[in-house]
């Protein structure tokens, strides 16, 4: 499975980060941030971000999306601006047909450092851990990035691990096999 | 000038207009509203907003798009997922290089039906009327979007209107003159 995680800014930089996992081990394939000129206009920004998405799925052909969903305690106008970089996001996928997960600011703590009111330099610790890495990613936009492609990579295991644990797997099988006996006697009555 | 203006919105219908001016009389290209299948998912959604957007610039060719900024009286959520619908519009204005332009409701009110406090019955027949229409354009999305185009029309007229007035032109007029005599001047002497 590999995902890819974006943090994305109302003004300053955009995150990003590509990780894989084959369910035990965690590895970083790429992560950064997007800068913008301080002049750059609002629209010439989320175009920048739009071809950051689509370069990076090209690139990667992740999985998945994960971002953070705006985090609503933020004044209005920051969460607004914020809004417009997220709804470029979200079309970026689609449009290449990747699914997007998004969550929460303490959803993704609690997944990462396993409770969510992790502060921000117990979160760049865990990422750095959990990814076995040297040194915490730098700039701390691209550790966030990271951590909610970890968020999303430990949310999809407790999914599989609560499908996996509640499903009537049995059951289910037999009434199948069955149906099919069943069928399979009826067609030959009626030859 | 020709005018695409867009109401966009949180989950009901997109509306969309277009408009031609030549400065006096004000022309209906198209209108319409954009309308998602209650199932659909806020990314497809999107998605089929920037289609449609892509769609009408390129049909159209306007010169600008103009939408209304997004209205923070709303509640918080449905403001959210209407600055994600409008990071869309933003985004496809640029790729296709036409500059988008926004305007608080009450601003579309102020320009098209003079006070900013007007209802949404006396917009739409202010629509109805300075557009030369038999019959107010309906759904009230698409009027929306109409008057939107109008209102960008009349604020780009305002703004000609103030810079013609405010602007040095004879002075600036006559120092151009003055070098390029002066200029020619230095040709004739340099053969």
């Amino acid at each position: 499975m590999r995902v890819l995680g974006i943090d994305p800014a109302a003004a300053g930089p955009t995150g990003y980060g590509v990780v894989e996992t084959d369910g035990r081990t965690y590895r970083v394939l790429d992560f950064g941030v997007l800068r913008h000129a301080r002049s750059a206009r609002p629209e010439a920004r989320l175009a920048a971000v739009h071809t950051l998405i689509a370069r990076l799925v090209e690139k990667f052909s992740p999985d998945a999306v994960a971002l953070e969903a705006v985090f609503t305690a933020l004044n209005m106008k920051t969460a607004l601006k914020l809004a417009e970089v997220r709804g470029v996001v979200l079309l970026a996928a689609e449009q290449q047909h990747i699914p997007v997960h998004s969550y929460a600011p303490r959803q993704v703590k609690a997944h990462v450092a396993g409770y969510g009111h992790a502060d921000k330099r117990q979160m760049q610790q865990m990422v750095r851990v959990l990814l076995n890495l040297r040194e915490a990613p730098q700039p701390s936009d691209a550790a966030d990035a990271l951590a909610v492609a970890l968020c999303h990579i430990y949310a999809a295991q407790a999914r599989e691990r609560f499908a996996a644990a509640t499903a009537p797997a049995v059951p289910r099988l037999r009434d199948e096999t069955r149906n099919s006996r069943h069928r399979g006697a009826r067609i030959q009555v009626s030859r």
